[in-house]
């Protein structure tokens, strides 16, 4: 089965987690008198129990396709976000629950976001690994610290076949 | 009084927050089958009492020099993270504390950060508004996210004459 590439938008991404772009931002205001326009609170950083948000950065391998998928992960104690630093485009996979232990690998979605948009995943949302397009890329990333598990993977079952095809994003 | 403009380091900024930069992180290691570095826990997200972190973007007009300082600010419920989504380089002024009410203005700092560079300011340290330079530039922003009053501006006396210097940055 070969992926659908679809656009990044806010609400393709609602069941998944937020998109970070100004262009879909609906609470802007001036701050630092009128020198500076805040896009006010665009993702949640969320951390359950004994934990705190921290800031990271993720030097991402640029991918090369056709690529096979095969596994998701998600994080059960806090959201993660991710913010392009080099307005590099990248891809984000992310799938529905099934039920409590697996992702929905029917519904499997595939989304292009463009070197201005971040996504935040929802405490939970089973997602791809970072995706890196073009070459080696920077991403801020903001998630949980703390102690407990926090991380589960799901390799999908054998022949499985998931694929992002060989394909120009450009123009998606 | 004109400023002495510095190198952004993490020494040279350990009384203020903390410096989000690859090149000076000391816990690196693989994640994702090896396909990512991950740079790590750069920057403590910290919020006080009922609040949580959250993701802005702020827009910040390109400042003109010589430019007058008459003010700082400061966050005595949480840290206040920036992050260059553009790679340009921007100015960061700081102070310590001179009691409880206000900055110590005969110890202001000025440092220039790259554009691979971030800043965290600590819960309660005085910090100028955002100085972008050469042109509008965005910047990731973690900060507290709650009720409760979380900011404080301090308004130099009158004649104060603190000023940053026409100058060109490069080579800084």
């Amino acid at each position: 089965m070969k992926l659908k590439i679809e656009t990044l938008t806010a609400d393709a991404f609602a069941d998944f987690g937020q998109v970070i772009d100004t262009e879909i931002c609906t609470n802007q205001f001036a701050i630092n008198g009128g020198t500076t326009q805040r896009f006010h609170d665009l993702a949640e950083v969320e951390t359950i129990g004994e934990a705190r948000g921290g800031i990271s950065i993720f030097r991402g391998d640029a991918r090369q396709f056709p690529m096979q998928i095969e596994m998701l992960e998600r994080h059960p104690k806090g959201s993660q976000a991710f913010m392009p630093l080099q307005q590099r485009p990248y891809l984000v996979v992310v799938a529905p629950a099934l039920n409590d232990e697996e992702p929905d690998l029917s519904r499997l979605r595939l989304f292009y976001a463009t070197g201005a948009q971040g996504v935040n995943y929802f405490t939970g949302t089973w997602h791809h690994p970072l995706l890196a397009l073009e070459e080696v890329s920077d991403f801020l990333v903001v998630d949980r610290i703390g102690e407990g598990h926090n991380c589960d993977e799901f390799f999908f079952p054998e022949g499985s076949d998931i694929q992002i095809a060989a394909m120009s994003f450009e123009g998606v």
